[in-house]
């Protein structure tokens, strides 16, 4: 087929009756599917079930230290689960913490604190305005925190290799600016991973507020889907040279581990603020629940047992991209209406439409019943400037399943762009 | 033996020599025991080891809905959970959310979403002073909230029924005094339970704050010690009829009742506050672990599995708390040096020695090898006017070992008050 841009109204307004055929017999279907959101099959969350097992029986309860997990006990973590996730992060167990089942709850938390009690410096609550780079397509339950705590958020396109550092540069001059939001490792929805300059850059920067702050949201460290796994520096590692170490709040979890809803998270912190954030631990909670650390530990092992299991994982979820990226590439290749990124690691598929078709596509497939991440939530506020990003999120359905509901999403995009070329 | 005070100073010096050599006795077996923190014995965590097997076979981990609790969903608590600690509290499910494993979490996130972002007026932080009520002797964590967000504390006696409501009346004409921490059951550190007129006065006073929030922390409201149940009103039936539901932010967890590290927390709270809650909780949290829910509501099934379940403790916690008053009315009676508290319920006893003398028995007993609970912990700021109070938490440590440490702790009393004695 011809790239859409060349075709003349007549041809586009009989391809147009075509697609219309084709969606109305979808439609027709009564499908309900759903491709919206990064949450495991339940194929993969059978790979953790002997992990439940793992603490039950008489003395299974108690941690390499002796600690008896069930009891009161150990704000920070049990020894062998800092272990483990000082090994993945490549830091030292000092510098970790454990959390409780959502590393969505470390970050909101750390906003928090900075907030009430600042890290180190005044308080942002205290301040007359705040406000915080996030680099679009991005996540939107960090653009909820920010704007949970009235933060002012500013866009920072993604260019290929990461944010794009000369708008970073320029938007750091202003002092209100106070940190920034990243998912440095197959981004979420792109699936990009900063190159090694990005991370140096960041690194070394020097933005106007003193305490800046990266958060630094390592969700997809491990979760490879091909034997090309992207690599990233240890950004901790890169801000020793500078003496930048407390400007990094990174988290990681196993909720695409072992459980989405009954995981671990962690964060990892230079000593200061290490120190700022078991203060405020001390006076929030009596400690994340150990049993669930020491299953996991128990379960996990160490970081080979980590990368053995995500091959699992892996498997599982390969065919499952294959199945969308297959697809595009057989519709859309020639027609000029649509973008799309191939990730070898992370949950999503970006796609990017022809400007202004985002919205419409979505409507489209909702009302043909399949469920797609809204358009314009990659973006803050919602709004996607050019109304073009679609998130796709491929792990939850059956391959069968998908397939289905990807050839829907096919049949919209090239409605939704021929409609837009005959309004034109 | 007379009351201390009638004794002469020779009668005072030679009873100190004998004292001393006891104590130095104790001091040459170099113990090693506690007492310090409300923390179950072992065989109270062993009761509940079925519970960890309930959710480990192939469909096991299912709610009652269907939903797969490994997985993604569910914000405020799966509904068979949200049940049974609506039943325990006597509330509508509608207005319970489930939390993690610490309802201390809960009341600090709730002081901080007042903090950030208030609780229907302006936010806290945005004031240039915020004063609580801190009924005392009381728990040290909610002094140690207050504290971490800079709010002052107005220290409330506790009278036998509850705090002194002619103080509470006077304090809260101040528009600057916007809360107050309770332990309405069976207190910490006392056992008192509020009256059915102190629960219907804080129910129906009008503190000049409009926002004004009681953090009702119901953690003992079914730890029952002997077969004299202490009875509290449900204050949300009370704030019914004044219309003063929003004052109140109920918390309840299974800590002392299946495993204090591994447990379920819950919060009760009005229509009003719920959504603000839940609005923040959508930014905040994935929702807490829902298969550790789904394992506490299958094993202890309602309130009545509850109530039963709290008997089995019961057993275990009675003849502890019973060597601790013998000693003491063995000990004390007619000396005049010690006074302290005989509840039905909760964790601890309540131990006001002479003024002037708790820093010094905590001491003397810690160089013999005896933890207690640091003296002035249980007012605001660690700092009891009267230098008097000691909290005795005798759930620990076995029986005979408790003997022990109790045995040391009268001997220690004794010597602080002839040590005053002698002093004056």
């Amino acid at each position: 087929m011809a790239n859409y841009s060349t075709l003349s109204k007549q041809e586009l307004a009989s391809l147009q009756k075509e697609l219309e055929e084709k969606y109305n017999s979808f439609k027709a279907r009564n499908l309900s599917l759903n491709m919206a959101r990064g949450k495991p099959g339940a194929d993969q969350l059978d790979l953790s079930m002997e992990l439940l097992n793992s603490v039950n029986d008489k003395t299974g309860y108690k941690a390499e230290d002796g600690t008896d997990c069930r009891n009161y006990g150990i704000l920070d973590g049990i020894p062998e689960c800092k272990k483990l996730f000082a090994e993945i992060l490549g830091v030292d167990e000092k510098n970790v913490i454990i959390g409780g089942n959502s590393s969505l709850n470390l970050m909101f938390d750390y906003i928090a604190q900075c907030m009430t009690n600042g890290c180190g410096d005044t308080p942002w609550a205290k301040l007359d305005k705040i406000k915080f780079l996030c680099p679009a397509p991005g996540y939107d339950r960090h653009f909820g925190i920010l704007d949970y705590f009235g933060i002012e958020m500013l866009t920072v396109p993604m260019l290929d290799n990461g944010p794009d550092l000369k708008v970073v540069d320029e938007l750091i001059k202003d002092s209100s600016v106070k940190g920034m939001f990243c998912v440095p490792k197959y981004s979420n929805p792109e699936g990009k991973t900063y190159s090694d300059e990005v991370v140096e850059h960041l690194a070394s920067m020097k933005p106007a507020a003193k305490d800046f702050r990266i958060i630094w949201d390592n969700a997809y460290c491990v979760h490879h889907i091909n034997d090309n796994h992207d690599k990233l520096l240890n950004i901790f590692d890169v801000c020793e040279k500078y003496g930048t170490q407390d400007r990094i709040f990174e988290v990681v979890s196993t909720s695409k581990i072992t459980f989405p809803g009954a995981g671990v998270s962690a964060l990892a912190a230079s000593d200061n603020n290490i120190q700022m954030i078991k203060k405020r631990m001390n006076m929030q909670t009596i400690g994340a629940d150990k049993l669930n650390q020491l299953r996991h530990a128990k379960y996990l092992k160490d970081a080979n047992g980590v990368d053995e299991y995500m091959k699992k994982h892996a498997e599982i979820l390969a065919p499952k991209f294959k199945a969308v990226l297959d697809a595009f590439d057989k519709e859309f290749s020639d027609l000029g209406i649509a973008k799309w990124t191939k990730p070898n690691g992370g949950y999503f598929i970006s796609l990017d439409v022809m400007d202004g078709c985002a919205k419409e596509v979505v409507r489209l497939c909702k009302e043909a019943g399949v469920a797609l991440t809204p358009a314009g939530a990659t973006f803050p506020y919602g709004k996607d400037p050019h109304d073009k990003n679609i998130r796709i999120a491929p792990s939850f359905p059956p391959v069968a399943e998908l397939e289905l509901a990807v050839e829907l999403l096919c049949i919209c995009v090239k409605l939704a762009s021929v409609n837009k070329l005959l309004e034109a």
